[in-house]
């Protein structure tokens, strides 16, 4: 993942033939739920870092109309929205399998998720909202991460039971950016010691090998986040 | 389907062992997938509308927090979120298999659903945002339509291909609402003959046994939209 984000006005990256090349951020925690399924499911991929405020013209002409990151590009075969991205990989690439096969597990779990959006609409909001919202949201965010705070004390040592499957790969990447952005909006809404079972999750979850290759440190996303606020998001924070 | 709303006040009604009962709304495109797909799958199912403005408190205690519709349930069994629950059904009943066995192509079929929703986003500015900006709305919906209009010409007669499959239960409820639309907002964007496959669709999905089972009139459509904006939803209508 540690490349140069390509901007408007680069050219293409020529294709290698067989080779799985994902089109990343280093930065974008949609993205970051594909790279966790890779690594996890250690599939030998090429990362392209895309530049999101500057998109290659041959991001949106050849790969996404839509311009988001995560994509996955095989030979002539694209597939994007992170969700769909992870889905798919974990199909196509069976071993290490990620998706419970219980039908009804596998939609409970995607219920999860998207309870989990009611909790990043908030978290966004907190962090580029006007700023007299902030205190507000921050308390919304807090109210919905306690019901995560119940609920996986009913699953176990991760959200997917005894060990982490894509349930917990669909929500860490926004845990991972938790202890940056109370620092950056001044607000507490993890870390008063409400919420044990979550803060042991997190801990656990950073010593996941998949969340260790793909993580940014606090810092860096202290140093983003404030990239973005000063209006020039940088996206090669850290290299 | 045609049950009144239950709205808040009402007692929740008896579960029977082991029927399936959707949480429904006669009128919301979203509820409507998930009955295209139970009534496609000739499933055996109970109805309970909802009132979607005057919701029963015990829905959203005992069924959905987040409060929409579709929902289903079975004995303990609840699921929810259109696209979930429609999988679920497709995965429990597996008779009259919906979605594509091909991962690739069940990604790309979720894709494009993700592009439906830039579609929608339109619909919506065009019906309940400001009257001002309505023409631009109808503009912009138009063209995200053409790309469908193409993409079905590629597909066969269905975007599912020879028939209709999970991809145009997704899109459809959408589709069967246009033309109240544009007579509601005074807007074409379907009925000028610019997308002729299309609107060959339209007519081919109306002969579909599930969509004849599960549709409004498009009257029906209109006077509910009318009552939406008078300020009293009508879920009801045709009864």
């Amino acid at each position: 993942m540690s490349t140069e984000a390509l901007s408007s006005g680069s050219t293409f990256p020529p294709l290698k033939a067989g080779t799985l090349r994902i089109y990343s951020n280093r930065i974008c925690p949609y993205a970051e739920r594909a790279r966790l399924v890779l690594a996890h499911k250690d599939i030998p991929n090429e990362v392209v870092n895309i530049h999101l405020s500057k998109k290659p013209e041959w991001f949106l002409e050849k790969i996404n109309p839509l311009g988001k990151v995560p994509a996955i590009q095989k030979d002539d075969k694209i597939v994007y929205e992170s969700a769909v991205c992870c889905d798919y990989l974990d199909q196509v690439y069976p071993s290490n399998k990620l998706t419970p096969d219980d039908p009804y597990q596998q939609a409970r779990d995607r219920i999860l998720v998207e309870h989990f959006g009611q909790v990043t609409t908030q978290y966004y909001k907190m962090l580029f909202g006007p700023s007299e919202n902030c205190a507000a949201a921050a308390e919304t965010l807090k109210k919905g991460l306690m019901e995560f705070d119940k609920e996986i004390q009913k699953r176990g040592d991760f959200f997917g039971g005894s060990e982490p499957r894509m349930i917990d790969f669909m929500v860490w990447p926004w845990f991972e950016r938790f202890h940056a952005t109370e620092k950056l909006v001044n607000q507490i809404f993890i870390s008063d010691g409400s919420m044990p079972n979550l803060t042991a999750y997190m801990d656990r979850m950073l010593s996941v090998p998949a969340v260790q290759k793909c993580r940014l440190s606090t810092e860096n996303h202290l140093e983003f986040y404030q990239s973005v606020k000063n209006g020039a998001p940088n996206y090669n924070v850290g290299l």
